[in-house]
């Protein structure tokens, strides 16, 4: 069995790449939801979303974001009646969260996600790393910002000094990562090429989660996010040098503090390669290359064993 | 000023030539709220935004509610997920929910009200009957239900035994009905062509308002919403023929109960018609009818003053 840690675009990218190589009952994904929020009152859960809409073949490939297709007369209408519009909402997409909304009712989060997903013919099992609500807040040179206005209202434009996960200390791994980490069948755990500041440290912020991580006799391999020390995709470089951070491989593994037996990078990082690192092409331009990274990480963990 | 109580689609169309015939200042449409109710987590105002997107122009007209031209990406999409779709939302309409339901946060009713229709163009003033919360709840011969559950789930096919305005004992008149009762200026009540039972009655239920309409020096005249026997839409008919009652003039007098000093009837029913009614075409085609018949039922009530 493996459980992979995922958030954004990245980390759906590899996650679709595993559940196109792994039967269902073998991979779990445990998703950040520390990007969470409300908005115009709907539960938004962006990563769950877009780790889902991968998975279901529906997500919009060139914005990285949403579903394909989409069309946006609600978001039109809303702005014509004052409404915010600075995150947009497609109309499609607008029914997974009024449909999540009427369903947290009552049920988790995770009972919610599994439906949701269910309904769109995703087989593998996508997880919250919680059911309990964790919120990212930015501190920057602009004051104290909540996730997504640094992320998509601010673009993050300010100076990125330093994060903290509130309801992180009280969160409780959700019941479906929980499993996964005690399961005596774990082979290996990933850490998705997703932002390690903002999309994985917030899963390992759970209390207990990072311990049975340590603790677990599988193997950890991470999948670099950087490619020549840039970001694919999002802020994750900027904020690094916004930090005095580099986006090397090592830094990478100095980011995870001892958590990794492996990384997987990209043949543009290989100067200085360690026996723990595999070098490959890591950019994932479509399904292929989603599987074969999937593949050759899951190979490179169980070398590790 | 004149006064126009208002329900659903007869009622916005009589509303909309009374607004193309009076400026705004000389107008108060106070309609019926008693038809709202929650739907997947919005707050719903049917004859509300019946009325309004037919004074902004923008209601479609075949359908007879909703937008022209409406889109429904969210509505199959919540479907596809397994969400109640037996009342439809349509991409542009539901806008208008999620923005009132923001609003209602901090506002009354008729403050989001004036909000969204002057954010649609609508000069005029469209007031809910009360800021205070009223349901229709219909007793049938399959038991009592939520107004919305008989008309749009049940379709009217169950047998309508009595209806009762829960609420309605200790609402308050909204601040514009208020106003527009008490104003000196009031020159005609004008009960527009919607369903007495369904649409007026719920105004007349709370409490100080049929007591003001009586008070009132204004004449009050009603425009019939049936047409040789038949309402032009809607369950108006069956449910008179299920309460045993007629749907002639007269009957639509009696219903009124001693409040009417006019009635406007269409010629298909003039056939023993008193001085107290005014036959004419009531069938209102286009914008030329509505003009016309709001003109011919002013200058009537004029008369009766």
């Amino acid at each position: 069995m493996i459980l992979a840690l995922a958030g954004g675009v990245g980390g759906a990218k590899l996650a679709n790449g595993l559940a196109a190589i792994l039967p269902p009952e073998r991979l779990v994904i445990a998703v950040n939801t520390a990007d969470d929020f409300e908005h115009l009152g709907f539960p938004v859960s962006p990563d769950i979303d877009t780790v889902t809409y991968t998975l279901a073949g529906i997500n919009d490939p060139v914005q990285g974001w949403g579903i394909a297709g989409e069309s946006w007369a609600f978001m039109d209408a809303v702005t014509a009646l004052g409404g915010e519009s600075w995150f947009r909402l497609g109309d499609r997409d607008l029914a997974t969260h009024v449909r999540r909304r009427t369903l947290l009712r009552d049920h988790s989060l995770s009972a919610v996600t599994a439906t949701i997903a269910g309904a769109l013919g995703v087989r593998h099992a996508i997880v919250p790393m919680s059911d309990d609500p964790v919120r990212s807040l930015v501190r920057t040179d602009a004051g104290e910002l909540a996730f997504q206005d640094y992320f998509v209202r601010h673009q993050c434009r300010p100076r990125f000094e330093s994060i903290r996960f509130d309801g992180a200390d009280a969160a409780r791994p959700s019941p479906g990562l929980a499993a996964a980490l005690a399961d005596p069948a774990l082979e290996a755990i990933i850490l998705c090429p997703s932002n390690p500041i903002l999309s994985i440290a917030p899963i390992l912020a759970i209390p207990g989660v990072r311990d049975a991580i340590l603790a677990s006799p599988a193997p950890v391999v991470a999948v670099s996010p950087f490619i020549g020390g840039q970001a694919v995709k999002g802020p994750a470089a900027k904020i690094m040098a916004e930090l005095g951070l580099a986006t090397t491989p090592a830094a990478v593994i100095a980011q995870y503090d001892g958590l990794l037996d492996g990384l997987v990078i990209d043949r543009a990082d290989a100067d200085g390669a360690t026996s723990a690192m595999f070098v490959t092409d890591t950019l994932m331009r479509g399904a292929a290359d989603q599987r074969r990274l999937a593949t050759e990480t899951l190979d490179f963990a169980r070398r590790l064993r």
